[in-house]
């Protein structure tokens, strides 16, 4: 099995390293920082055990890179159309897109570019950033699940499950919309609200008023996800995800580093679809709503 | 008649001077700013006209000035136990509590402590700040609406009205419950999203997001309005409090400004109250509920 990471910043670069420590077959694409990448390689400073993959097959140019069996895309969505640009230059005939992106609609938008294609989602519990071109910082949990979107090879599909497993990643098979959403539940209230508020995960828990904020930010999204016939997820997965938060290090979600450093923020993925098709089956989600303009008026 | 002034900041300095400048009896409370005045007197620096009043009637302890026909009070709400200390030192029988204050309830809490008192809401319309002790800048509108709470003597109330007047202050008489609801329709969009966007006005409305955010937050206020079975205030209205505002020069609401300069905010009577009142009457107003949880995590 040949793999190919396209997006090697935090995300892609973590598990992309994890296979490639294992000895998987791992090719790297690279843009900024593929010099510095190439003479140094990929180091990873992790909670449970730092390592370094000194000569990565890394690339700076999609064409020299061979077809994949697997595509693991690390990009933030923010600009979806490099994707679609690059990834036809090494799809083989039935090579597994896992697309390791937040979000809501970015397996329908892609298959609606590259109708028949295999189709992974990949949801990643991580903290992690990227701390310097090549340098990974992996700060707690780690685990990936991976829903099927529209991958007819369950062998293949499975494989990469396996994969992960044997290169030390926690992984499962899950639901691919529900999984989804279930992000989507701590996703959407604590990536904007650290933007906005300007603070961390675990401020806004603290204070009372945003703490019970959050909380109704996490129903409307649950709200939003069983008007669209999503099934199993309940009100108590809020009070879940609250109090996975409380155990957490104090943390700046994706969508804060981006801001902070001055880069594009995920909103329509994050926010704009899941409100938009919210909407559109019968439920507004008012605050998130509200926290959605509010990034606009910021990003 | 015997005009107090409690609480000679921008508001209260600002229709003070104004009638003192007209001839009127006019005594000014003052506290950190005593000396300054005493010394240097009140500046009013005017789109209308600048004028000085260079020796004001002031006093820094209440128990020396004498007892008034109308007290017009120009502080903030975010204290009113020093209001209700204060004012029965200044208080006879038939005195006239004007409240220049923000928000819903604070004619409701004063009765509530003085029963059978003199009341009246004064809604001002103006964009005015101070700008060091004794200097009031005035830079636009100017207006005062005088609503009659639980004012008995009605010609008490029309002298007030009249005396505004004279000294060349634009005054009318509104119905205090409306008039106050519908300064609510530009006070609680403009005043909590300049402080949580850290911005003004005018960028509020230039952008797109936030410009109908904040009219989809006015509706909101206007509903909870209706439902408190407030008459005469429907959607076109915020339309026109949306077009007022394009036509207003950049501005930073009182709120605002309290937050720049480390202030505390009038976050009570200007959102907590409506809300629990709307609530109450079975309207939830989700978009300021929001913005008032994200003012206390700031506040």
């Amino acid at each position: 099995m040949k793999y190919s990471v396209i997006g090697t910043g935090a995300i892609g670069g973590f598990y992309g390293s994890k296979l490639a420590n294992a000895g998987f077959d791992v090719e790297f694409l690279l843009h900024s920082d593929y010099q510095y990448v190439k003479d140094n390689g990929l180091t990873v400073f992790s909670v449970d055990g730092d390592f370094q993959i000194k000569e990565p097959k890394v690339f700076s140019e999609v064409s020299q890179m061979r077809p994949a069996d697997v595509i693991l895309v690390g990009l933030k969505t923010v600009n979806q159309e490099v994707l679609y640009q690059l990834l036809p230059k090494i799809l083989k005939q039935d090579t597994l897109v896992v697309l390791i992106q937040n979000g809501i609609g970015v397996e329908e938008d892609l298959f609606k570019k590259f109708p028949g294609l295999n189709i992974a989602a990949g949801l990643a519990f991580i903290c992690a950033q990227k701390k310097s071109p090549g340098i990974v910082e992996h700060l707690c949990y780690g685990s990936i699940n991976l829903g099927n979107f529209s991958c007819k090879d369950k062998t293949l599909f499975n494989n990469v499950l396996s994969d992960f497993l044997k290169a030390g990643i926690q992984a499962q098979e899950v639901e691919y919309y529900q999984a989804r959403w279930k992000k989507a539940v701590w996703n959407m209230p604590f990536n904007g609200m650290t933007v906005v508020m300007n603070t961390t995960t675990d401020k806004l828990l603290k204070n009372p008023f945003t703490r019970q904020l959050i909380y109704e930010q996490m129903l409307e999204v649950i709200s939003a996800a069983q008007s669209l016939g999503v099934k199993g997820i309940d009100n108590s997965f809020a009070d879940k995800m609250i109090k996975t938060t409380d155990e957490m290090i104090p943390y700046s979600p994706s969508m804060k580093l981006d801001y902070d450093f001055h880069r594009p923020m995920e909103i329509y993925y994050l926010y704009s679809r899941p409100i938009f098709l919210a909407k559109k089956a019968g439920f507004e989600m008012k605050k998130l709503e509200m926290l959605e303009a509010q990034l606009k008026f910021l990003g």
